[in-house]
């Protein structure tokens, strides 16, 4: 009887091509894909959640696929992880990509488009000193972030608008801009500044445009009521720069609407 | 007129083969030494201290050259800084290698036949669950570590004593394996366990070697006076096994024998 896994996935996506696979490349997917056909016997796809870019992370990726497979669900993990242990230099007992968790799901549900949600989250680390065992884990900015100033430009992003002013070119190509961002919070914790976003889905690179102009609010160089302006415009051109990928880690998908952050306290847009 | 720089070099060993330059493999010494080439307009050759192993870390390697450059010594360190950042994927603005300070020596000074000591750092983590983002800079240990027992079997190792047992195959060929142990710390911070090592030299894999016996001892695999004894066999064979590079960080190079952790300490060996 064909049976339909939901995985759980995490990974560092420093030495990968990102998550989709691609030829002679390393990707998660592929690398994911590849462990998984060795422990089953036989050629498998699965579709995952979310096309992450080279170098962002996952703790909370999620992928599922289908077969008569009779491996029991709780042993799936751990089998898939002993193959994986060792990838891309990780000697010590665990590989750059891990499953997290398998669960079987009914035979209708699909990891992508039963999505209600995501959580991203993009560690900024805000001191002057470099530190290179971070570099591939964060984004760097040496001067001081006005975290207040930050929170407040976040506020105007929060809600259902047409983000096409966070959208990147190349992307695949997408019905409507129009997303709903539940939670949009700004956190300091240490030296580090947490921004960590909830929304139904995000356009091509639109967390990382977010965080840039953010970035440039805490730096000053922007107003946070500018931002306002700047959803309103529907241009580019008029938000901040792409934060680095280095920073950005997919933390959760939600397939139960109650779990979303931020649910049932939607704004709907009053800026244009 | 030729001057004599001394670097202090801190780097992510991840992705590299090691410190010692080889054709067609980045290694630490290949990548400074051709951002240096690049800079200065001249081919560069460098002095290391130690040839530490692929995926070692370091936080104060230490490399001289020489040469009758007119740049100012404390620029050096930056120009060659913003030449290195992008390096191996770090792409936040500081690169894989990182000179921490340049400074300008006596003519007859040599970074590696000068120094008077070093201190090896080794990290474990001590904790059950796995961490993706932790694998490539520490050794995992799931089951817990009597620190206690560790320790006691620590003030065995220092001194000056014949380590041959603590030896790996495939190293250069040394006049003795008589080395002296200034001080060997094992400490618990939080869920890590610090092996802290501080000698007048090392032989090969001897700092790996010492750990892996340390965590024998901690898992109660073998006894703390076990390892006395094992130090008088001279048999790598009675020796732990050889602890993952990841773990391992070259902390200090020392030209200075008063900056040297216990030194005025140092217990000859009553051992055999």
């Amino acid at each position: 009887m064909e049976r339909n896994f939901l995985l759980t996935i995490e990974y560092d996506g420093t030495g990968f091509s990102g998550w989709q696979r691609q030829p002679d490349k390393p990707t998660v997917q592929g690398t994911l894909e590849k462990a998984l056909s060795t422990v089953l016997g036989r050629e498998i796809r699965v579709n995952g959640t979310s096309r992450t870019d080279a170098g962002v992370h996952a703790y909370g990726q999620r992928a599922s696929f289908k077969g008569d497979f009779g491996i029991p669900t709780e042993k799936l993990a751990m089998v898939v992880n002993n193959r994986l242990a060792g990838g891309l230099r990780g000697k010590t007992g665990v590989g750059a990509v891990r499953i997290v968790e398998a669960v079987e799901m009914p035979s209708d549900f699909h990891a992508r488009f039963d999505s209600k949600g995501k959580t991203y989250v993009y560690r900024i680390r805000n001191v002057k000193e470099m530190d290179i065992f971070q570099r591939n884990y964060c984004y760097q900015i040496p001067d001081p972030l006005d975290v207040e100033a930050m929170k407040r430009a976040a506020s105007f992003i929060e809600g259902t608008h047409d983000f096409a002013c966070f959208q990147a070119a190349g992307g695949e190509e997408r019905e409507t801009t129009v997303r709903t961002v539940f939670q949009l919070l700004v956190e300091k914790a240490g030296t580090d500044v947490y921004i960590i976003i909830t929304g139904d889905g995000f356009l091509y690179n639109m967390v990382r445009i977010i965080t840039g102009t953010l970035v440039e609010v805490g730096l000053g160089k922007r107003s946070p009521e500018s931002v306002a302006e700047t959803i309103v415009s529907c241009d580019r051109q008029k938000a901040g720069h792409t934060a680095p990928p280095q920073g950005l880690y997919l933390k959760r998908i939600y397939y139960d609407m109650e779990e979303v952050p931020g649910y049932g306290n939607i704004k709907t847009s009053g800026l244009g």
